[in-house]
This record gives structure tokens, C-alpha cells and sequence, in this order.
């Protein structure tokens, strides 16, 4: 089964808006064994977008097409599809219903552009959209699957997950597609590239494929075959060898984030986590929160802009900002210790640095962070150069920080 | 000129990897004129590579690709190059030397896979890549440029920006485009699209686009034309009648960002901002130091998740939380109070809410947040239900109370 991915939408190819769906249907897609071969964008342009979907339709099984379904005038994905499939729009009494429901739960008086939306094409099996009031839009014909869905990406997300993937898996597939993501935290591609090289490791019946982001290079193994039972075996062999080469830095198999693996850590070990962050602005703390039920183990976080709050908040001597510098070892080390010591937390993490672009000098550059981690029995500082922006340091510092504090929850 | 952007990796096809690179690109092509008409992904697939790179030279003027020119072995795009421009790899010297400069300063010694980086397409023009090693390699024949780029975010920039955009500016352009972000906060699509559709607004020899974000929906318009005189009239007609109809709205009509307004108007002011945030965990301050500079009116924060640090940190009254809860107006306003106080800052601005998905009740369902914002005459608070996920609603919160930051600056 080979799909095709049209996102629709001149937002999209203007580059003002970034193609977030794409992604997030691939996904969901190869979880059940679907592979993806193409990915195209075109613009709110009916007779491109017709032609796309027409061709889609004559090369691929599935056929996916994302935006073009909202209420305003630049949506025109229904007419296309009304000419693709020879039907026209007519009014669906469910959807307008929904629509009715969600107006008055608002308390707005329904507009003629957003009853328009329950308009659609006869034919068609209209998949419930949960979080919007835009069905899913499909067609099953002569084999191949069509779907078209809002651009919305809650939305869009809510078709997926509740009425596009089990549709598609109740119809059955015979071919086995398995990843296997091997994730590493602290050393970069090329470097990995070169240790597997040295150990003559070759893929066997599989692919690699190396994935660098500021959360770690991910090794992708993917195999595909007629049997789960054989394609695993060859993930199994093929992990085996990696992880006996590299897998000092890998932080997890199972497709965690770094993320998920340091909140997964942190709840099994049942501790409390505060941070003391300066360059980093809240990403640490807004990381450590962006899981359900972090309540259990974050209590508080202190933002320490201004070398003033990291004497009055955190107990750092004014001695140690004058001597060495508000980015320095000796500041982090205070901050926090001070973090750890007023939250009362059994563990603190802390970042001071340079994130640029302005702020940096020969001795102390744009890049250069501290970053440390405490609990009652020892507080580690380390330094670190990174390069690229501002958003870039910022994350990078604090991803690392994470692993420091993964680290050492695992005794290393 | 038209043009097609291609980026190339099984990790884009799979959605490991969202396409951020291919937005990038767009933007900069347009802003020097280019119209980009259309965007594919392919997988690291050579054959299929090659097809759509000749593909694109047969329809397009300009066409760019990014990703596959890494050191690791998914690597083939350089191979597909030399093909279609029927050409060699040679050992290119500048790059070897960045390279060796590179491994010097890492202190890393340079592997076999890291060398093959110096191989480069005979013929091509290289664009210097200022942030990495791999150069952008750029062939212009028959009226027709091709340019191949790393898909490494921050290198890829490094390049459209030094390289690329100059290189096509310098050749020249006979057309006009100009677009025109209208960008609005606290009025949903459909109710812009209503209201501008009671008002009779059509729009005159331009295209209108509604593009939604959790940080406002941003009315675009586009013109084109042949002097550039001609279109900015087109583009000032009707931006004035947009104004006329939703300008209450409209926070900038020249495309900053809703956090850039909010940020230029504290700068402007001169005035200081801390934050006190529960259900947000420090995203609110993230963004308030997402700028560069911005440690001018930022000083500090407090992220007070449990109960007992809003009492310690912020002078919250344990009776307030005992009485109305954590998620109250009146839990709301001792936070943001306390935080002014405590931080002696000119404004400070606060959250607390149930983010979701767990934590909701009847009467306090996931999404209902309470957002403060205070200076040292009044506080406000105010109550809203964010529907989405956990991100959504943190995310919908931090830009709503910025945006009740930026209108008390504007003294509404």
C-alpha cells in the first residue's frame, strides 16, 4: 500500500505557515504499515489541486489531502473533489447540527460562510471530527482510499488518530513495515557514523537512516517484509550490533523523546524536580511541564534574568557575580545549590550562559553555557560551547541539562 | 520565475522530521519576488530523486532541494547531481580545508565519511556555508538555476541568506509580488471572515488569505504586477478597507509577530514584566525572552505549580486556595499582585488553569484558565476556555496574556 500526502494551501507555500500535518499523518500512516512515497504542497489553486489529486489517484492506494476545508473564502477543496468524484455538494444534517451546537455553545450567531460547511459531497463517508465542526471527507473507489481533511491541526489530528487510521486497518494490509528508532543524546552524526564505520557495522536487510535534531541523533532502522515474526528478527539483529557499538549514548529503543525518557526517570524514582534557569528563560521548566501529571514531580521554578534575582531568589553571593562573572562555573554552581536549598526539591537543575546574538566577548563567546545539576550529596557544573542562534543554544542548553540530570539519575 | 522546492529524506517522508526548511526557503524566494508553486518530498530514493529533480527542471526556473548532504550513508544527492548535470565529484580544496578546521577545532580526528564532504559536482558554483561544512552546490544553465543544499536547519539558512538569495537577486526579476500580513488577536476565522463579508469587503485585483495560529489569525493579501509603485497601491486600498471593518483587532499590519508587538511595546515603554505562571510552566517567560535584548525588561519569574509555592513564592493566601482553588479569579489575582510586589516590577502577568488532559471537572473543565495582568493602578483578570490538547491551551494562554499585556500598554 503506497500513499501520497497533498497538503493544500498558498500559507503553506509561501512558507508562512510550516507543514506540521504532513508529518504527523506519515506517522500515522507507516504505524500501520502504509508506506509514504510522496508528499506534495500546492497552493489554493482548483485546477492544480485537481490535478494533483487526480494524479495521486492513478499512481498511489491512498490518497491524503490536508487543508482547503475551513469556513472562509479560499477554501475550495470540496468543489475540486465534487469534479474528481462526479457528485455534488449537498446540505449533511449531522454536520450542521454540530455546527448549530458549536455556535451556540460560543453564543455566536452561525454566519452563511460557516453554514456553508455543512455542505458536502454526496457519496462521500464523512469521518466525525471531535475538536471542529469540519468532517473528514472519504472516498473508497476502485481500490483506492481518499481522504480529505481540515487543516487544522488538532483537527486534523482527531480524523487521524478516531476515523482515517482504523478505517484504513479494517480494510486490511499484507505487508509489514517495522522502525526501530535507536536514540542517541551527546554525540553528533558524524561521529556516529564514523564509530559504526570502524566497527564494520553494515545494515543487514534493513535501513539506516541517521536523524539529527537538538534532542539527540536518532539511528532508524526500518525492515519490511511479509511476516512480523521475520521483520522483527531483523530489527533484533540489527539493534544487537548497534547498541554494542554506540550504546553508551543511547537513551532509549522505544521511540521515547529525550523528554519522555528524563520525566519517565524521574517519575519511577519517584523525586521532586526544581530548575533555576537563566539564559534558558523557561524552557527547561516549560519542557518539564509539557507532560500530563507533572504536578506529581515539578513544584517550582525560578527565572533568574537579572543578576539582582539571583542574589535575592537564589542566595548567590554578590562576591561570585563580581569576581567571576554571572556566566561562570562558580554562578551556576550558587544558583543551583540556592535552587535545590529553597525549593527544597531533591533535585535541582540550572543554566547561565550566552545565547546570543549580542552578549558575548573573546573570553566568554555567544554559545558558552553552564549547566548544572544537584541533589543533597553533589552538584555537578559543566560547560559548554554551542553553536548556532539563540533558539538554537537555548534548546540545546536545555536538552542537555535533561540528559545530565537523566544521567545522574541512572547512578553515572 | 517560478519555482519548486524539493526536500529530500526518508526521515520527512516518515514524519520523524517536520519540513521546516521548505517554509524557510518560500519566505526568502518571495521576498525577492520568486513565486514558488509548488513543494514535493521525496524519500532518500535516487532513482526518485532524479526523476524529480529533472521533472522540476523541465517546468520550473528555479529549483532547490535540501537535505542529503550529510556525512552518513543515506547520503546520495551529491550522485543524483552529477547525473542530471552529467558531471563528476572532484575533491574540492576550500572545502577539504573547512573541513580540516572544523575536525581541528572539535578536536576530533576526521573520518573516511567526513572526507567524502569535500567531494563536490565538477562545474558547480559552491555557496559558502558560514555555519557548517557542507557547501551549497548551485549549477545556472539554460536560463534554469539548480541549487542543493544540507537539510541542517541553521546551515540551510546560513546559505538561502548568504548564498542563494543574493546569487537570484543579482540575475534579476522582471515581476512584483508583494504580500501584506493584516494580523489580528481575539476574533476566530469564521467571525473575520463574517464580518468582512456584512461589510461588503471583496477583494480588488488581489488575493485574501485567512492564515489561523494559536497566536491570532493573519489576514494576507497578495498582489502582483509589473512596478512595484502599481502593486503597493492595490495592497494600500485594500488593506485601509480591511482596517475599516476588524481593525479593533488588528495588533500590526507589518508582519511582526504577536510576542514582537508585545515585546517593541515594552521596549518602547520602558517598562519591566515578571511573571507568575502555573498552568503555562514558564512558557510565558520563554517567550518574553525568546528576543534578543530582552534581559532590558525582563528580570525574573516564579513558576509556582504546587499549591505551596504560590503561598511562599508569591504570598498567595492559603484561605484564597482553600475557598476558590488554584484555579480561580481570586487565586489569579494574589499571584499576579504577589509577583508584582515581590519582583518590583512595572507590570507583571499571571496564569493558573487546568491544561489538560487530566484534571478537569464539572465545574472547572480541562482548558478554563484565568489570566492576569497588573501593574501598580489595577488588576485584571479575566476567565477563558481554550479547547485542544494540553499544548494548545499552554499555548492559546501565553499568547492571549500577552496579548491583555499589549492592550493595558496601549491603555485599552
Amino acid at each position: 500500500m503506497k500513499a501520497i500526502i497533498i497538503t493544500i494551501g498558498d500559507e503553506i507555500l509561501s512558507g508562512a505557515t510550516v507543514d506540521t500535518n504532513a508529518a504527523y499523518i506519515a506517522k500515522g500512516l507507516i504505524s500501520i504499515g502504509v508506506d509514504v512515497t510522496r508528499r506534495v504542497s500546492v497552493g489554493d489553486n482548483p485546477p492544480e489541486m485537481e490535478r494533483e489529486i487526480r494524479d495521486g489517484l492513478s499512481k498511489f492506494d491512498i490518497v491524503i489531502t490536508t487543508g482547503g476545508l475551513g469556513p472562509t473564502d479560499d477554501d475550495m477543496t470540496k468543489d475540486v473533489i465534487c469534479r474528481v468524484f462526479d457528485t455534488e455538494l449537498v446540505e449533511h444534517e449531522d454536520t450542521l447540527k454540530a455546527l448549530e451546537r458549536r455556535y451556540e455553545q460560543l453564543n455566536l450567531t452561525m454566519s452563511k460562510a460557516a453554514r456553508g460547511m455543512a455542505m458536502q459531497p454526496k457519496g462521500a463517508t464523512l469521518i466525525h471530527n471531535t475538536l471542529g465542526t469540519a468532517p473528514g471527507i472519504l472516498f473508497d473507489r476502485d481500490g483506492r482510499v481518499f481522504c480529505s481533511m481540515a487543516g487544522v491541526p488538532s483537527e486534523m489530528r482527531s480524523i487521524v488518530d478516531q476515523g482515517l487510521l482504523p478505517y484504513l486497518e479494517k480494510r486490511g494490509t499484507d505487508h509489514v513495515i517495522i522502525f526501530k528508532n535507536i536514540s542517541t543524546f551527546g554525540i553528533p552524526e558524524s561521529k556516529l557514523a564514523e564509530r559504526l564505520e570502524e566497527a564494520g557495522f553494515v545494515p543487514q536487510n534493513a535501513k539506516l537512516a541517521f536523524l539529527p535534531s537538538y534532542a539527540g541523533v536518532i539511528l532508524r532502522l526500518r525492515a519490511d517484509g511479509k511476516s512480523e515474526a521475520e521483520v522483527e528478527e531483523v530489527i533484533d539483529i540489527n539493534t544487537k550490533r548497534i547498541l554494542d557499538v554506540v550504546g553508551e549514548y543511547v537513551f532509549t529503543t522505544d521511540s521515547r523523546s529525550l523528554l519522555e525518557a528524563v520525566t519517565d526517570l524521574i517519575k519511577e524514582n519517584h523525586v521532586t524536580v526544581s530548575a533555576a534557569e537563566s539564559c534558558t528563560g523557561g524552557l527547561i521548566s516549560k519542557l518539564l511541564t509539557d507532560v500530563s501529571g507533572s504536578s506529581g514531580y515539578f513544584t517550582q521554578s525560578i527565572i533568574t534574568y537579572a543578576n539582582e534575582a539571583k542574589i535575592d531568589r537564589l542566595g548567590v553571593r554578590p562576591e561570585t557575580i563580581e569576581k567571576y562573572g554571572a556566566v561562570s562555573e562558580q554562578t551556576c554552581r550558587e544558583m543551583v545549590e540556592g535552587m535545590l536549598r529553597t525549593a527544597g526539591t531533591d533535585y535541582a537543575v540550572a543554566s547561565t550562559g550566552i545565547a546570543g546574538p549580542t552578549g558575548g566577548t573573546d573570553d566568554k563567546p555567544v554559545g558558552m553555557v553552564y549547566l548544572g545539576v544537584a541533589n543533597r550529596d553533589r552538584t555537578d557544573v559543566r560547560r559548554f560551547v554551542f553553536s548556532g542562534d539563540r533558539d538554537v543554544v537555548r534548546t540545546r542548553s536545555a536538552f542537555t541539562v535533561l540528559n545530565m540530570l537523566r544521567l545522574r539519575l541512572l547512578g553515572k
